[in-house]
């Protein structure tokens, strides 16, 4: 076996420095429950965007969200710290307006350094949760 | 710090011009189930794909259906304003024909402008609820 | 608005020919409960891989699997019509042999044609349905 | 039709050479519950990342995890044979230290040579599972 494999594959570097991932992502697929039936708070329906910045800078993010029948809502700002990851539950966005309840709706976030973006729900309107998981659309323009 | 990371990322960028997304989408696992237990009609069971055009310009969208048996049906015809998102719940396609229950599909989503594309079900045949997401096979050809 | 966008944007080329996909594809997360509560055989635990094939030829498919602790085993070969979808329970693969349950698994989809696959679960080992999907990796070499 | 087609697609070369994936991987969305209502241990409440190596060499992998208020944790190191898959708990790992429940968390996975990930859960906290899963986010850097 090749001796030089005996090195760690990436140490360190994943940590510090050497980003990974966009700057731009879009979920096309946004829905808040107006219902639960969980123990608050974990069991909560709710839906969240799961944010991970490896870089060594702080990442400024803006969310945009987009309607069927209105103009879009934001930019909501938030920060994710330099090897911090934030998951952010979109119904605790408030500012500048909460979003609407049992209503179809859509979002960008976009980074001023590359992240990852993965989405996920639970719906706890009946008596069990549901739960899904996605990697966002990732675009490089 | 660097002064210049105090600016917005890509503020305004990204609800007009700039466009996200592909022109050619691939959702490969289609089933309607035939009956529902959940309360109507947030919780029929459905599938849906979410469509999301923040470009500045109406997106002229052609669905089109592929089966194990059977000659491809389609295209639907359907428009996704600029700045908007639209979701589509397959159920309710009927024209030129409706979708047949409890049948394996498959589905392209052809667009003139750039969009994003993601697929959701919701599967309340039991008792309780099973819901899916995942954003569906992106193109560039 | 510019007049050339009122053409259909790409009727019929999503039908024959203009090959949408890859021809190798992952799915890293495979298992096979090995009991179910669900009516059969809609709701029977199984596994699947939903492939479509919206080229002009017929795609032939090798299906390889991976395990932890033994040697691959197929191909498991199988084709899709030309402007075809296949759904293909994991379950019912048995030549060469069978898939063992409750083992954990991982396949490779190869085809001499492009196509797309999205990887489908439903376990129905308590009295409720969970369901998953997700696009496979698909992979240009 | 072509003769050439009639040979099999690509018959041997996914099991040993020919890799496919990526050396670094992403997933944004981690979280273990901390209770469970399934049968031990199939169905406890667990998170997985399901590793695949097609390759004729063995994987040197390493799992940094990051989180909201703290620095990272890891690296967490193992391997995956050539022509192997390794369906690896999150709740198991414990060198350099266990991993909290009920705290939301990302991972970063680096191997040496090009791999699959796919991400999983099962949430059996209620008296029925909800499962995800979806494949991680690729880095070619």
């Amino acid at each position: 076996m090749d001796q030089t494999r005996q090195s760690t594959p990436a140490s360190g570097s994943s940590r510090r420095g050497n980003p990974v991932g966009r700057r731009r992502w879009a979920i096309a697929d946004g829905y808040i429950p107006s219902w639960s039936n969980g123990p608050e708070p974990q069991l909560a329906s709710h839906e969240a965007a799961c944010l991970l910045n490896i870089s060594d800078e702080e990442a400024n993010v803006e969310i945009t969200l987009y309607f069927e029948d209105r103009e879009p809502a934001g930019p909501y700002r938030l920060r994710v710290p330099a090897g911090r990851t934030r998951h952010v539950r979109f119904n605790e966005l408030d500012d500048p307006e909460p979003i609407p309840k049992d209503t179809d709706y859509a979002s960008m976030i976009e980074s001023d350094v590359p992240i990852v973006v993965q989405h996920t729900r639970l719906d706890s309107r009946l008596a069990e949760n549901a739960l899904l998981s996605t990697i966002a659309y990732a675009s490089d323009h």
